[in-house]
C-alpha cells in the first residue's frame, strides 16, 4: 500500500488484480459467463442490422420463465396490484373479491399498511404463517412460523445459512461444503466466495444421475484432510440434472448426513416441477419426520423459490428456508445475523404468499387460476419429454430422462479433433461446442464444465422453458447443427 | 466433530455455539437487537390488554418511514401498479398518462414485458440510463450507465463493494475499513461478519459531529500494526448523527484518502434529506471532479437508496451504486461478482426508476407529486427542529443540531449512579437509560452504544419521523421521564 504521489499523468488505484479479494477472483459463475456476454453482442448485432444464420437469440441459458414467454398468474399480479395501490385498486371492480382478501390480510400485517415499510427481518409473520401451512399440508408433519426465515430470492437464504457453517478459519481448517457435480453453481460460487472448501461429489449419470452413497463416503474421506466437512447441499429435483430423488435415496442422504455429522442444506425449490410418471417429490423434512428419532431431530434447511414452479416471479426475488431443529443458541445467533439483514423485498414476501395460499374451491378466482397453474405445468411437462425424445435421437448425444425442474443436461460425445481445436482456442471441449452453437444458431446454452462433470466427459444445459413451437423450431436448428459440427471434426 | 450414535434421547446437532461461525457469534446490529425484541413482547403485552402507563409502543428506533404514517407518493405507487398487472391497468382511466409512459418503458426493458423476469444483474439497463441522468443532473458531471450497478437496498451493495477489498487473509493482514464512530451498525456488523478489522475515527460532537483529519490520522496509525487499510466509509448525512458534511471537510477526506491510498465508500442514501440553513449536500464525486487530477481518478462508490428521501419506500429493497475509477481489470471482476446474485428485485429497481425520473412541470402528475414530495421534506424539516429544540430545552440533554438524515442522537449526562446501577444490571448505561425509557413510556429508541460513541459518553438515537403531532406527544413523556430519571439516581 502506502501513499501516492499526486501527478496529472498518475492514476492512482487502490484496488488492483493484486491485492483484489483473491476469492473474487477465483469466483465462477457460468449461467451469467461469458456465453451470455456473447450472446448478449450477438442480439446487439441483430439489432444493427448484422447478417447472420438466424433472426434472434434463444437465451436457453437461464430458468427464467416468463422471459421466455409464459405469462404471469393473473391472481398473483391481482394481488399484487391490490397491496400496492390499495387506496384506488380495492375499490375497483377490476379484482375480484378473494384478490382484495389476500391483499387485505397481507397489508394489515404491513406497518402502516404499506408494503413500503420494512417488514420482520425474517418477513411478515402473517405469510411464514401461510408458508408454514403449506409446509404442513405438503408434508403432514407440523411446521413452525418461527422457523420459517424469507429471503431475496433463494440464493439469498442458502448463502445466510452457509455463513453459519463457516469456521472462520483458513487452510485444512476451513469449513467443507458437500456439493454435488454437476450442480446449480451459485453453491461453487457462494463456497469459493466464503473462503469454504468445496467437496464434489459425483452424481451417477448412468443411473439417472442418482445420489450413491458410495461416491458421498469416497467424497468425504478424500476431503477431511483438506478441511472440517460441515455440510451436504442436495439439490432435487435436480439442477442442472432434473432428476427427481427416490424417497429411498433421500433416507440414505440423511443416514450419511448423521454418520457425519452433516447438516443437510436440501435445494428444493423445483418442488412443483416433476414430470415423469412414477417420480415424485418428497420433501427431506417429510422423509426424516417419517424416519423417526434420531433422524427427526437432525439439523435441515430447505430452501423455496418463487421464480420457478408454475409461477416463475423471478424478478420478485422471493424465497424462504424453512431451518429446523437447531440449537436454541445456535437459533438466537442465526436470528441476530437475519436482523442485519433488515428484511427481503415485501412485493416479493407478498408473492409468495399468493403461491402457499392460493384460490380454494369455491373462491371465485380459483377456476382460473388453476387453469392457469395446470396449462403451464401440462405445458412444461411436453416440453419435459420432447426434449428428452429429441436429444435421444440425435447421434452422440446422450440425455437422461427430465423427470423435473427446468432444464435438460445431454452429454455430448465429442470427437478427439474437438477437444484439440477448444485447446487450440483456449475453451473446454463443451465450451467450444456451446459458442459454436451460439454463433451458428443463435441459441445461448451454457457449458457442463460451468456445473461441474466426470473428466473426459461434455455436456451442456438447455432450458426447456421456450415456448412449445419455439422449442421445437430450436431443437430441429440443434440437430442440423450438431451434425455439421461432428461432420466438420470427424 | 465424528459420528454421532444414534439413539432416541441424543439429539445430534451438527451446529453448536462451539463451531458456529465466530464472526457470527460476535456481529451485532443494534438498530434491531435486545430493545426491540422487548419492544416487540410489550406491544403484545398491551394487545393481550396488560396495564402499562401508556397505551402503545412508539417505534423510534428505525428510520422506517410509512411505518410511522408517512404516505407513498402516489405517483410512485401508480408507475408500480401499471408495471405489475399491466394488462388490465393500463387500460384504466384511473392511472395518468405520464405514469402509464413510465411503466411501459419500464416493461419494455423486461425480458417478456414482465417485471417477473430477471434483470440484467446490475440492472435494468433502461433504469441505469435514467439513474446515470439524475446524477449528472445532481452534480453536474457525466455518469456512465455501465458504472452504476443496483442493489437490494443499498446494504446489499455496500456489501458486494466491501468483499472486493477483503485480502482473503487472517490475522494482520486482515483489510482494515475505517468507519465512522458512532455508525450505522450495518459496517461494524459486515466487517465483522466478513472477518476484516475495523478501524473506527471519532467524529467530534463539540464540533457538531465534523470529520477531522487529524482524527483520521489517529485512527489509521494506531491501525496499521493490525491490518492492511483499505477503504474508508463516509456517511453523509450523517446516521446516526445528522450532520451535513461541508464542502471543504470532504475535500479534506478526499485528500487524506488519496495520501494513505484507501477506497471511498460514500453513504448518501440521506441525500434528499438536508434541513438546516446555510446546509448543502456535495456529493462526494461532484467534489471530487471538481478537485481535478488527481483526485478526479481515484476509486469511489457512491450508495443511494430507495428507502429514505421523501419516498422511504423501505419495503421495496432498491438502491444503487455508483462505482467510479476501477481498475479495467478490477470492473470485470466486480461485474462477475455482482453477476452471481441474478439481479436486485424488479419491482424495487422500478420504484428506483421513477424516483430518479419524476414528473417534470407540464406533465399531468407534475403538481401533485411535487406537492407531495415537499409536504413530507417540510414535515421533515419541522421535526428536525422541534426535536433539536426539545432536547436542548431539557436539563441534563445535549442534542446538536439535525441538520440532515433522519435522526437526533442526543448525549445524556447520566450521574455516576446510574452507570453503577447499568452495571449491576449487566446493561451498558445508555442501554439502561433506553430500556427504562422503553417500560415507563412505550419509546422505542437504539441506545448509543450500538453506534458506537467515545467512552464514558452516552447517547441514544432517535428517529424524527413519528407524525408533527404525535412527536410532540412523545417528547413530551420523553422530558418527564427524564427528569424522574434523574431524579431517582440523583
Amino acid at each position: 500500500m502506502g501513499s501516492n504521489v499526486p501527478s496529472e499523468n498518475n492514476a492512482p488505484k487502490a484496488l488492483s488484480m493484486e491485492n483484489l479479494n483473491p476469492c473474487v477472483k477465483e469466483m465462477e459463475y457460468a449461467v451469467r459467463g461469458p456465453i451470455v456476454a456473447r450472446a448478449n453482442a450477438i442480439a446487439e448485432e441483430l439489432k444493427q442490422g448484422v447478417k447472420k444464420p438466424f433472426n434472434k437469440v434463444v437465451k436457453a441459458n437461464l430458468g427464467d420463465c416468463h422471459a421466455t414467454g409464459q405469462k404471469p398468474i393473473t391472481f398473483i399480479r391481482q394481488v399484487l396490484a391490490l397491496v400496492t395501490y390499495p387506496e384506488v385498486l380495492m375499490k375497483s371492480p377490476n379484482f375480484p373479491d378473494d384478490a382484495k382478501q389476500r391483499a387485505k390480510r397481507i397489508l394489515d400485517a404491513c406497518r402502516g399498511y404499506s408494503v413500503g415499510s420494512y417488514s420482520e427481518s425474517p418477513g411478515l409473520l402473517a405469510i411464514r404463517q401461510d408458508i408454514a401451512k403449506y409446509i404442513q399440508a405438503r408434508d403432514g408433519h407440523p411446521s413452525d412460523p418461527s422457523h420459517i426465515v424469507m429471503s431475496t430470492g433463494a440464493s439469498d437464504g442458502i448463502k445466510s445459512v452457509l455463513t453459519l457453517l463457516l469456521t472462520g478459519k483458513g487452510g485444512t481448517e476451513r469449513a467443507g461444503f458437500m456439493i454435488p457435480v454437476p450442480q446449480y453453481p451459485l453453491y461453487s460460487a457462494a463456497t469459493t466466495v466464503y473462503n469454504a472448501y468445496p467437496i464434489p461429489y459425483y452424481l451417477n449419470e448412468d443411473n439417472n444421475w442418482s445420489l450413491e452413497i458410495s461416491e458421498l463416503e469416497r467424497a468425504l474421506e478424500e476431503a477431511k484432510p483438506n478441511c472440517i466437512p460441515r455440510a451436504i447441499v442436495i439439490i432435487n429435483p435436480g439442477n442442472p440434472t432434473g432428476q427427481v430423488l427416490t424417497r429411498e435415496n433421500i433416507e440414505n442422504v440423511i443416514k450419511f448426513a448423521l454418520k457425519h455429522n452433516l447438516f443437510i442444506l436440501a435445494d428444493e425449490v423445483y418442488q412443483h416441477n416433476v414430470y415423469a410418471k412414477g417420480s415424485e417429490f418428497f420433501s427431506f423434512k417429510k422423509v426424516m419426520m417419517e424416519m423417526g428419532a434420531p433422524y427427526n431431530m437432525m439439523e435441515l434447511a430447505s430452501f423455496m423459490s418463487a421464480s420457478k414452479g408454475f409461477m416463475g416471479e423471478c424478478g420478485y426475488r422471493a424465497g424462504f428456508a424453512e431451518v429446523i431443529n437447531l440449537d436454541a443458541d445456535v437459533r438466537a445467533m442465526f436470528n441476530k445475523s437475519i436482523s442485519a439483514k433488515l428484511c427481503p423485498p415485501v412485493s416479493g414476501q407478498a408473492v409468495m404468499d399468493v403461491i402457499v395460499n392460493p384460490p380454494v374451491e369455491g373462491e371465485p378466482s380459483y377456476q382460473q387460476f388453476i387453469k392457469e397453474k395446470e396449462t403451464v405445468l401440462a405445458q412444461l411437462n411436453e416440453k419435459a419429454k420432447l426434449v428428452t425424445s429429441l436429444f435421444n435421437s440425435i447421434e452422440g448425444i446422450q440425455c437422461n430422462e427430465v423427470q423435473g425442474a427446468m432444464y435438460a443436461f445431454p452429454r455430448i460425445l465429442l470427437p478427439p479433433k474437438v477437444v484439440e481445436a477448444a485447446k487450440a482456442d483456449g475453451k473446454t471441449p463443451d465450451a467450444f461446442y456451446c459458442f459454436a452453437l451460439l454463433e451458428e444458431t443463435g441459441i445461448c446454452t451454457v457449458p457442463g464444465s460451468g456445473f461441474g462433470e466426470k473428466p473426459g466427459t461434455y455436456h451442456f444445459r438447455i432450458t426447456i422453458l421456450p415456448q412449445v413451437e419455439e422449442l421445437k423450431e430450436v431443437l430441429g436448428h440443434f440437430k442440423d447443427f450438431h451434425l455439421n459440427f461432428l461432420a466438420k471434426y470427424k
